[in-house]
């Protein structure tokens, strides 16, 4: 069994990424800028833009951290948006989610100018990527994508069964899964909490993106013998043993599936990192584009 | 076995489209108005184009062909297509496929207004749709889903297989059927060239959706008893005994299969009718848009 390891495979992107930097940015051109808003108090969120931000100095970037409090209208956070549409500052910004009710995440979504929407939600860039063109891409299907092809893992032909369909994660992956690319080329199956007979389903699949949110869902029984694995799920199980009083576990039965597979990503430390240098890729390749710099 | 008749949908859509036109436009308010760019001298797009407009007519929708030589320039191209998006008399427009060699698809595509795209293939349209918002959707995919909605076609966790993995069929229909909607909520699996061993894939399918374009393809023996089956292939092949020296087909085996599964779409007068009626409905919802008709 292969550990497809996301914080290993960070380093050494992070790294190439660090580089470009050097050898790109100068006293003459600033370095890319990712800036982050968030709002509310969400403690999740607040651990998830840290860390974003704390990536973005481990590779040279700038980064802006705009914290709004709770009660931010839905007004005042467009108003943000067109101001970081406009700056000349900022090259790829995100929104972190989930947003206080009371905001419409799909209008704030909307007003994020496509060329700097580094979280790749923007149906404009959503598009590009499901016609095949060139597009910011969702960090975490593009991270599973970058996994996929730095740990070379043969897809072409293969049969993949999708566990979910949102739009962060189950829907683009399947597309990206399925498109005449390398990885790609993909049969795709995108199952949901509709489908019947899962298990037979998963017991069929070359490979199994697990994203549906539910802890340790798929078990040793519902893998074939030799299938790749990679397990999207972040969940909280309570777990007196640990200072924090709960511990990360994944959708995937580690413990059980690991002896079957040929090759899995851990959670934490596999998608998880990956979904991070994923999005620093994003706002380099947009910083690249407007500073015409060609790779 | 149900035969899903494409020819009497379309007349009953129609219909119901005709009545909205005659009761919502007088001499206050013009009728919908759809417009069609055709370059060049194909034979089988000036068919398309002339059945196009022939619904326009029927359905009381005003209509203009713009016939371009084969010679035309991008420039050309782009400059009539910045017309139709200034003009208030035209609520949507199409840029007949293919366009001869020298024009860039991807371009005229990249140019048209999504408000006046009512091919849906426009990166704005087709990520709409694909994250699951309002949108104009591409006319083939969308008329398959009004087949299985006036037909009643039960789709809620059923295994289809869609076997091609086209922008204009194979990838849109994937998307909507894979959604949390009626029809839809398919467990949806996408197949295409190298795909392992369709036949027996094929055979596990509550539904199939063949759109390869290769004529007879889908056999009975690939076909599960009861399944059913959606033939989006147009193809021709050579029959001395008919006038014009050939005759269409579908990409399944129409007489083999009719007799295995529970539903059929023939060719011609399946998809294909139910197409053109997609377009009509997808012109009538932009002229309703912009008319702040609420239906």
């Amino acid at each position: 069994m292969k550990l497809l390891d996301g914080v290993h495979l960070s380093g050494i992107i992070r790294r190439e990424i660090a580089i470009r930097v050097m050898e790109h940015c100068s006293n003459q051109r600033r370095s890319p800028h990712l800036a982050a808003i968030l709002v509310g108090n969400n403690p999740a969120s607040q651990a998830y833009v840290r860390n974003k931000i704390k990536a973005c100095e481990e590779v040279g970037f700038g980064s802006t951290l705009i914290k709004k409090p709770e009660t931010t209208s839905e007004q005042e956070v467009l108003e943000l948006i067109a101001e970081l549409n406009q700056s000349k500052e900022i090259d790829g910004y995100i929104v972190q989610l989930p947003l206080p009710r009371h905001i419409d995440e799909e209008k704030i979504n909307l007003a994020i100018d496509p060329i700097k929407d580094v979280d790749g939600f923007h149906p404009n860039n959503f598009g590009r990527m499901a016609l095949g063109l060139p597009a910011l891409k969702p960090a975490t299907p593009k991270g599973i994508m970058m996994l996929l092809e730095r740990y070379q893992i043969e897809t072409d032909g293969k049969h993949c069964v999708v566990l979910g369909r949102s739009n962060i994660v189950g829907t683009p992956i399947s597309l990206l899964m399925s498109k005449k690319t390398k990885p790609g080329n993909a049969t795709v199956t995108i199952a949901h909490s509709r489908t019947h007979d899962l298990a037979a389903l998963c017991r069929s699949a070359d490979m199994i993106i697990a994203a549906l949110g539910i802890p340790k869902f798929l078990k040793a029984d519902m893998v074939k013998d030799g299938a790749v694995i990679i397990d999207v799920g972040i969940n909280k199980i309570a777990d007196e043993t640990h200072p924090k009083g709960y511990r990360l576990v994944g959708d995937v039965d580690f413990e059980s599936v690991k002896e079957k597979c040929s090759a899995i990503t851990p959670v934490p430390g596999g998608v998880g990192p990956m979904t991070i240098t994923a999005l620093l890729d994003n706002t380099w390749e947009t910083y690249a584009k407007t500073h015409s710099i060609n790779l």
